[in-house]
Order: structure tokens, then sequence, then C-alpha cells
């Protein structure tokens, strides 16, 4: 057995009942960017928040009834969780899916709000999968898989052909990869459709390992995953997936995790729209692919799911800020006299820097008795503006170091 | 002259040509907290990011051609810049739009591209409106205004017709209101298809000009206003649309900021949409409605806007955090002597409290030879989890007081 077109195309007969429409979004703003036409599949507005329903409906329908009435079984801290618990609910069948116990609060209710039961278990994927396995084995549960999964691939796959429906001509199709079960099943369904369209994954760099897997030739794995996109964060790619990537999948191109918050916050920006992390690296791999020489090309960007922790949120907008010149913290050794507070504030005032954080710390020079150390925090309009407030403490003949 | 259906009908046959479709999207979260059918019409998902530019296009297109050839005029820091821009630009005329300097970049840049000349100028709405006017009289430029005009009202009364198409059977729709131009447009639209159909505004508590008007009988300002929505932060509604509030609107009901965030970050996670917060007031105030006898409601609330600057949205996610006791902040006086800090960092580790803060200072207390306090900043699962970090540090004998 392997992914077939006709699997794809049968899955999709009986998928799109439980799934949204996700129609794709033409994107002014990543076009003038990338100098491609650029087209988003928003799966981050899918049911669940994200395409993962879709395999695991499609894995679950083509179960016999006795598995179906048994009952289901995954481990899964992220998207997937989310999407068994929904897919199972609609099929009738009842769901058990082991999550970490460092789990947000907000994914464990969103599971349980799809009837799931879901058992709280270890500290990481790893606990949550091997508690999964027993129960499968124990209690005559189906597991089902994330991504190296044929039936769960085909699922995956109908992303595929919507976008083929919609944008027949396509010149490129942008995948975020993890697993690889999803660019396994666009590859196959849109290359079915039309063999010259190209497939391209995108990996964070920190997370390279399907990357990895075709420059060697074989499956790898990698010994370190460091990545802001954590729902693609996987060591080694599927032993199903990895085959059909090397034979379907024209490319695989590495953004950093830089790229990944620019992406992030355009989208939130322009769009209006939250995506994960993992989401968004199609929208950011968008930018490494070169125009070809008559102009830019027709590029479909999946967005591949929504599902972000508001504190995470917070913190990529944080550190937006700072790469974009509108919060910087420097700090400046004063002579600690009477009054030098006071000049300071006053040429900060004076470039409308707006103050948000402020520590004055005798301690932090080596020669305290004469100076003290003042770290400043300022948000400010932007790089030129920033250079502004920087260049009049430096011709007042302050020394600014910068901290971030 | 007044608004009349004819007026709107006329408007949408233009009015479309230069908007994206905005169909409405049913809320189940939203549903499942009022207890009624919650449909969501997203005008932030607008081009522009919000409903002006329908208002902004009839005007324009309304003008004699040697006005719209000399050019229009706005004074504007938020949505009606952008309308008013992008509309002139669709209209090929000409356009002005004053904005104070201490507008934030991206609104500026925004505005720009769509071709308008933006002048920075005064600090505050009411300078750059006196540079409009001065502006209009000395070049002849016609000036746009953001609500008080009967072909702008006409112009945003089309996201009514548009409700009424989808959801000919709504019991009630809901519409943040400001100046009042949405609320006239929307209200005289769907009562000339259907007399039946509720039109309601929502107002913040701070900001509640129009509600106050209503209940004196006539045109009433506010001394102050003071709302985080700042898109309608007005003080004094319009001549024009307050009889026709009057009129035409069953009822006004008010709101706290505390609900608008609460709205603001539902929608964010579950919706995955970023909408501003004057958006999602007629979200907010759909908990107002008390449901009929009969159950539940049919009620669509027009999510009037998007644009929100990334830097609010941290702010937002931040007081959301604490009133959802995800993180919360306390001081604790401690003993000065050595181990004490061991000691409480145990039953912090011991709880799975993350520590996001620590300020350890010895000259806030009064007796500071034998004490140092101690403020912590903790970040944690929720309310249940909170409770049980703060329990067992009591349990131990601490003095907790709250800070936030």
């Amino acid at each position: 057995m392997s992914l077939t077109p006709r699997m794809i195309k049968d899955a999709h007969k009986h998928v799109k009942k439980v799934t949204h429409p996700t129609p794709v979004v033409y994107s002014p703003v990543f076009s003038a960017e990338t100098g491609h036409e650029i087209w988003m599949k928003p799966e981050n507005m899918q049911r669940t928040g994200a395409y993962k329903l879709r395999g695991a409906y499609n894995k679950i329908r083509n179960l016999p009834e006795d598995c179906r009435s048994k009952g289901l079984i995954a481990s899964s801290a992220g998207n997937h969780a989310q999407g068994v618990a929904y897919a199972a609910q609609m099929a009738g069948a009842p769901a058990t899916i082991v999550m970490p116990v460092t789990t947000p609060l907000i994914k464990v209710e969103n599971t349980r709000k799809y009837g799931a039961e879901v058992i709280l278990h270890g500290h990481c994927y790893d606990d949550a999968y091997e508690k999964a396995m027993d129960l499968a084995h124990h209690e005559g549960y189906t597991f089902v898989h994330p991504f190296d999964d044929y039936h769960v691939m085909a699922g995956q796959g109908t992303v595929g052909l919507e976008i083929m429906e919609e944008i027949p001509d396509a010149d490129i199709i942008l995948v975020p990869v993890g697993g690889g079960g999803l660019i396994s099943g666009i590859a196959v369904a849109a290359k079915s459709i039309n063999p010259n369209v190209k497939v391209i994954g995108v990996e964070p760099l920190g997370a390279r390992a399907m990357k990895l897997s075709l420059d060697r030739g074989k499956l790898s794995s990698l010994d370190l995953v460091n990545t802001i996109a954590d729902g693609v964060a996987v060591k080694t790619p599927g032993s199903k997936t990895f085959p059909l990537v090397q034979q379907w999948v024209d490319e695989i191109v590495t953004v950093s995790d830089f790229d990944i918050m620019e992406a992030f916050l355009l989208l939130m920006e322009q769009h209006k729209m939250v995506a994960e992390s993992a989401g968004v690296l199609a929208l950011a791999g968008a930018k490494k692919i070169r125009p070809a020489s008559g102009g830019g090309l027709k590029v479909v960007s999946v967005i591949s799911g929504g599902n972000i922790d508001v504190v995470t949120i917070s913190t990529m907008i944080d550190r937006g800020l700072v790469s974009r010149g509108r919060v910087c913290c420097f700090s400046v050794d004063l002579p600690d006299t009477p009054g030098e507070l006071l000049k300071i504030s006053e040429l900060l005032f004076r470039t409308h820097a707006n103050v948000i954080k402020l520590d004055h710390n005798q301690f932090k020079t080596p020669d305290r008795f004469q100076q003290v150390q003042l770290e400043v925090t300022i948000e400010t309009n932007g790089h030129g503006h920033l250079s502004d407030i920087l260049g009049t403490l430096v011709g007042a003949g302050y020394v600014i170091k910068k901290i971030v």
C-alpha cells in the first residue's frame, strides 16, 4: 500500500462534509514583499484551527466498524489532539487523547470540548506517546498517528485538491514540513492534476530533519531541535512520508525564527489573521523563492494552523518590536551627581522617546563611587525615529551601549 | 435631505465594486457564551481593515466632477484615513489626509500606500481637524466627514443590506457606536427590508455619548471620554446621525473595557481573527442581550474594524492574562536572613509556578533592618492553578499581598 491520487479524491468526498470551506486569499502585501503573486490557503481558519482533522477523519472513516466502536487514541500537545477529537466526534467514535501535563489549559479545554477524554500524563511528548501506545495495547484502542499513515496523508492531501480547484494555474505550492504528512498528501494530489506544479516544503532552520534526510538520501534524525515553530519540531521524519517526499517534493527551503516572526506579524497586521509559528512557515518561505526570468510566479502558501497561546503571541510581538526598532533598551553611564537624570530626561522628552522602563543602579559600574549605570527601555516610531533619538544622545556626549 | 433606503441601495451598486466580500461567520463560542445564535459580520477583513471605505467611496462618487478633481481632504488618526485614501484612489481623485504627529507609523504608511498625501500636524485629533478645515477653505478641497454626512451614512448602510441578504431572519443586529454613522446606515437599510429586525448600538461605558443623548432626548456631549476603544472615543454624536438614531435604533447598551478585552481575546483565540477594541464592541455587547422567553435569538454582531497596533495587542493580552489568573503579581515580606529566598523558591517550584519577574528590595518595608519585600510575578495555568500556588504559600505561613 502507498498513497495514491485516488485515495485522496476518495477522502475528499467525505472530508469536505466535516470541514469549513477555506477559500484562498490573495495577499497584496506578501506579493509586494516577494515579487511573486502570493495566495494563502488559510487552514488556520479551519475547524479546530488546523488542517489536522482532515487526516484524522479520513483515518477513522476507513477503520472497520469494530475498531471504530472500541475507540481511538492519540498523543499530542497540539493540533493533532483537537483534530482527532473533532474527527472522532463527527464519526461517532469515542476518543482518548494523552497530553503532557504541561499543555496549556486552553488546548486541553478545546480538546475536551469535542467530547474526547483527555489524560494528562508525563512532561513531554514522548511520555504522552508511550502512555498512548500502552493504552492502545491494553484497551484495544486504535492509535491515530499524526503523520506516518497513508490514510492520514490522504486526508491532508485534500488541501492540495482544493488549492488546484481554486488556483489551477499555480506555479508553486509552499507547504510547512514537520513529519511530512501534509506535504506528501498535497504533492501527490496536486501533481496528479498538474504534473508541472512545483511543491516546495518549508522547514525551520532549527528543525530541518526532512532537508537533512533528503540531502543524505536516507531517513536521518537531528540530535536536537530548536525553533519557535513547535508544531513542526520533529527530530525524525516519517518512514512512510520520507520516500513520498523524495519522489514528489521538488525542494525544501529553510527559514529562521526571525523570518517566521516577521511573517507572523505581517499576517496579523495586514490580514487580521492569527496563525501559529509553524503555520506561517510557507509565508516566510516565499521570500526564499527566486522570481523566474519572466517575473513573479503564482505561489500558494499553505497556512497550516492558527492555534497559538496568547502568551506566545505576546512574546512574538515583543521580539518583533525590537527587530523593527519600535523598542530599544540601552545603557548609559552617568556621573553620580545631581541633575544628571534631568539632563538625559530632557533629551528623551525632546526627541519624543516614550520611556517604558528605567533601571538606575549604582552597583553596575566598576567605578561605582563616581558613576551610575542607567538602563533605559524606550518605545519609538521605528528605526528612523530610534536613530534620531540615539543620535541626539550621542551628539550630547553620552556613550550609549545598546542592549537589545 | 435625509437618509433613505433608496440612497443605500444605490450606494451598494457602486460600493460593492471596490469592497471585498465579507461573508458572515457563525460563532459557536460566542453562541455558547451568550445563549444566542451569534453570527459575525467581519468588516475587520474588509479592504483597509474597516468598513470606512464604504461611506468615503459613496461620498466621493456623489461629488460633482470639479470637486472630485480638486481633491478631498480628511482628518483622522484611524480607519477613516485609510478609508478615504483608498476610496479616493479608486475614484481617481487626489486626497490629503491630516493626521496627528503621534499617529503610529504603520497607520501613516498604510494611508500613504493608497496614494494619499499625508500631512502630520498637531498632537491630537482636534489640531488635525482644524488644519484640514483650513486647507479645505484655502485650497478648495472637499472635506469628507467621518460620520455626519448622509452620503457617508448611505455608504456605511451597505453593511446592513449585506447582512439582510445573508441572514434575512436575523432578530437583532448589534453595531458599534461612535459618531453614529454606521448604525444610522445599518438601521435604515435593515428596517427597510424587515421592519421587525432590532438594531441595537453598543458603546463603551466610558464613551457613551449617544446613550446620554438618547436618555436626555437631545444631542449631548460628554466632558471626558475614557475607553480603550479609541475608534469610538467621541465626545458628541453627529447632529445628523442623532435624529436618525432616535428614530430607527431600538436601544443602546454599554460595555466595560474588561468586556471588550474578553471579546478581543476570544475572537483571537477561537476565530484566529484580529479586531481593534472598537471593532469587538458588538461581540462584547451580545452578552447584555437577554434571551427571549422562547430561547436564544439570532444575532448578527458587526465587527467594524481590525486596525490595531501590535503594541496595543500586547497590552490587551497582558491585561487578559491577569484577569484570567494566568499572570499574578504579589508581594511577600521575608525575614532578611540567609535561606529565605531558597524556601519560597522551593514552594514555587513544587507548585509549578513559572516565575517571570522577581524584585527583591530591602528598602520597601518600613522595618527594613529585619525584613525585605519580595515582589514576585508568576505565570500559571489559570485561576485553579493560581489558587493552589497561593494556598500553598499561605499554608506555609507567608502573608501574601496581591498586587495584580
